[in-house]
């Protein structure tokens, strides 16, 4: 499963080269990954509340073209390598107007509580486990 | 009382126009305020350990000259209006190598608990309050 | 004319207050006017490509309820004070599902070139002038 | 050679999960970088000024703990992998009050001009590129 949810770039995410800066993708891969799990019916500020965090542990994003200004982007965000206490998500970010692929990039995420320590979510949250087990790539 | 506390413009922070993104003066005041409350005593992440945030509920800005990447940024910052359960800081934003001010502002604060509730500072961080009271312009 | 745009505030924009950081506002109130001037048939990217920018001269905002992460939010646009140098907007920032405003505030611009050099959009823009003037409240 | 340069984490820097975003990091390698080439004697901006930008194409970082509102942090840097028409920096994130390592990432760049062409940076520049060779690891 590929979710696929278009943002519009803003102003405030450009530097002075006249194109979006590169660290703001990794916002955008956010916004992505935030879709993809309510395509699932699983909200994140919900798992929050149910005291599940997903604190990023290792990311990667390479640029091939660059984004500017009022660019229309689709995020595809896909789910790969599910864990008992990771998670990884593949993002492309696309430019509508044309289809052109601008960057594509990874997110690993641990599960962890509000102190930041480990939850064993296969375990603890075997049915929002399962709704991700049955999309994931690999 | 005046602190001034000098940092650098970030490339992170400039936009398409060459210039400092105006939203991120309101980040250089929070600088400004953090090292104010320091340099009397009170350390910001304490007074939210002790169940104290200063959220903001109105600010300004006026721009003159606009900062640009890697300019040396003195950011001067004093306290008025202390009231019983509101705080207002005022702020110059002034480029170094030539003492240019290129912007003025403001924040004013509520003291509210970690559930945004209204807290009585003056009196129940009594020793706090004298402090602030005595740097207090009017 | 008010201009309604709708977002969704996004973990980046979060702060350790649990809350949306006033300062990102601003970079709603711009996404406001970027539509508010497309409705109009004007992208302001075509304006910068035709060397007229709109720096921030001016700016306030009063906070009345936090905006929180996946909120859907409202940014309605209206613009004032149009002079021949200068351009004034004013939003307000409404939650979505319950219709609540959130915070208020305004931004002022020049019109300038790409030295920043004042630009008077009145004589060297007429049709776009023109097209402001019907709109503007006052 | 490595450049160290010492930063404090800001309020705007944090998230909801009381943590510095993730994406900022990318903001303190972009600092980390400009001390860096400043050290030896080039002025980022001066390279701009110049018609040289280093747009990121490829970037990675791993965290291991996180960084906080008003850490004291080192940004370590070094230079690697320095080709014709690419330059990668590795960095590492330390607090400063115990030297832990929070996290160590990489950003590799491009040299173009401001029409986004590749330059040959050894030929056009060859003395910057003599003393960047000079401080290359491999």
């Amino acid at each position: 499963m590929i979710n696929e949810t278009t943002i519009k770039a803003r102003y405030s995410e450009t530097d002075q080269m006249g194109i979006i800066y590169h660290a703001n993708y990794f916002s955008w891969f956010e916004i992505g990954r935030t879709e993809f799990l309510r395509s699932l019916g699983m909200e994140y500020k919900e798992l929050e509340n149910k005291d599940v965090l997903l604190p990023v542990i290792d990311v990667g994003c390479k640029y091939k073209v660059a984004a500017k200004y009022d660019d229309e982007i689709i995020i595809k965000t896909k789910l790969d390598n599910l864990k008992g206490v990771k998670i990884k998500f593949f993002y492309e970010i696309v430019r509508k107007k044309d289809d052109k692929l601008l960057a594509e990039g990874y997110t690993q995420h641990a599960f962890v509580d509000k102190d930041l320590k480990p939850v064993n979510f296969r375990k603890n949250f075997k049915e929002a486990w399962d709704r991700l087990k049955e999309v994931n790539e690999n």
